[in-house]
């Protein structure tokens, strides 16, 4: 059974770094995880990464998948990733290559996630559909007849930071105004939680917290036991995605759109309000032609799996 | 030299129907135009299309291309056509070809325009690049990587209908609120010049004519000899353009957005706002990365070019 095809996949965030072999059934086993503040240069990573790679040299390996903010797939680079210890451009790819002598294939996490869900999850063979996730920020990745969408400059699909309100919300981040994920990350419905809670008359036990103990996972479990204001704030962030969304579904086309991170375990709370108001802004030949799905990749596994499907994706067989 | 590849292309609008002959080297001849009012069904104008085509009978033609609003490529199908006097869905490409035996392509007319640009424009050579008509509404068509984008529905690109001030006009033919086209097309313009006229203080010449006389036309050659509210009225429209811009850019990451229409036609006045709006509001490592030019098609035969394009692309030679 030595043919079966295997690889690594990485997934580089703001508090992990976890690496990860899976083969193209999609079985990941040994699961490794580095603190990313351990790395105060890329190249010490690199450096963990590559000892790591290089004491599995009885194994068949494919290539290596990464997933890391602002990666760039055409020049294998991470290019001013705003939550890792180091900065600028760094050549990712091509110095992890050198280092441990595999094909290397990087591209931003949610492309990466998207990919994922293509072999493995909710969009297995969907040719035209958008990976949204809903996490600290708001990630995506866009598959258009089959392929995922890179554009120009390698970097395309950033729908976290498409505006939706004009002169709205500034983004602490980027500067840009009235952004998505402005209001419809985790991040986000902190900040509409507490413009609520100043706005409206309301009993909610929300107004008793402290502002800095205001948590998306708060918010939630009190719109659970059937607070209205966080009813309502869960309504507001779903409308907001759902108008998003139909903007997205009259440029592509998608039937599917995937949401998958921490905002989407909210589960009906937001994925009924988006996908209404998805349908009221469509254009009528888009109407009831795109699905919105949670993501079907197993949680602790899906960056890794979808990592290591770009080398699949890539390398042929 | 019998060997140039020819095509017929059709260009179906709301006030002509017009074909032409089309070389690969794009040399247009041959046009006819017909008056669209003339067919109040859409059999009767495949009739006349094919006697036509039938009178060219010793002209060897790979195939005749179609460009028709609410044009399905996969189907072939014209569906719900606002602007045509026929309604529904009507099998126009294989009612075409069974009548004279050639090969039809039909797409939206904005596509068939990116292609048209592609082949013969200001996009020879790109691979990723958005086109932009700025007519009585706004279409688009979009190219990534070298392809046409049609989605699931086969109808993906309707970068009109997007949304840009929510809660924002009503579109008379959509429902919808707030769309681009809503804005930035021709009649969104002189929408946008009432509401200027009584809103602001202003001497401007504009407010003496009858709100029916007021034209796109009329607020640029008032643009032209100076007058301030015209102008504040052209950069109101580029800037609601420059910001959707920034919105496709971030989903696509085009290298180029081509503009072609009637409201094209202001140039620098449109343009200049429209770059400055983009860039403003665009995520980093997209700025500068994207340029906005003028369509480098002849005005009288853009659509017939676009429209035979079609057959060049999908014809193996």
């Amino acid at each position: 059974m030595g043919n079966v095809r295997k690889a690594f996949g990485v997934d580089i965030g703001g508090t992990n770094v976890v690496i990860g072999l899976v083969t193209e059934n999609g079985d990941v086993s040994d699961v490794k995880k580095f603190q990313t503040k351990d790395f105060n240069e890329y190249r010490k990573l690199i450096d963990a990464l590559s000892v790591y790679i290089k004491s599995f040299k009885d194994e068949c390996i494919e290539g290596i998948g990464i997933g890391a903010p602002n990666g760039n797939f055409y020049k294998g680079t991470i290019e001013y990733p705003a939550n890792l210890p180091w900065k600028g451009i760094t050549p990712f790819a091509a110095e992890l290559t050198e280092k441990c002598g595999s094909k290397v294939f990087l591209t931003n996490d949610a492309n990466a996630a998207a990919i994922g869900e293509m072999s493995f999850g909710a969009a297995k063979g969907k040719k035209d559909f958008i990976m949204i996730t809903l996490g600290t920020g708001v990630g995506s990745g866009i598959v258009i007849n089959g392929n995922l969408v890179l554009g120009s400059n390698g970097m395309a699909g950033e729908l976290g930071h498409t505006c939706i309100i004009p002169y709205g919300r500034k983004h602490p981040g980027t500067g840009l105004r009235g952004s998505l994920e402005s209001y419809c990350s985790a991040n986000g419905i902190v900040e509409t939680a507490k413009e609520f809670i100043a706005k409206f008359q309301s009993h909610s036990p929300l107004k008793f917290f402290e502002e800095k103990d205001i948590t998306a996972k708060l918010i939630y479990e009190h719109a659970l036991k059937g607070d209205a204001l966080s009813l309502q704030i869960f309504e507001y962030t779903g409308e907001l995605l759902g108008k998003a969304f139909a903007n997205f579904v009259m440029f592509s086309a998608p039937s599917l759109i995937v949401l998958f991170g921490g905002l989407s375990k909210a589960g009906g709370l937001i994925l009924n309000p988006a996908k209404k108001y998805m349908e009221e802004n469509l254009l009528e030949v888009f109407k009831n032609t795109c699905s919105i799905q949670l993501s079907g990749l197993p949680e602790d596994d899906a960056a890794i799996l979808g990592a290591a499907s770009l080398v699949f994706q890539n390398v042929k067989n």
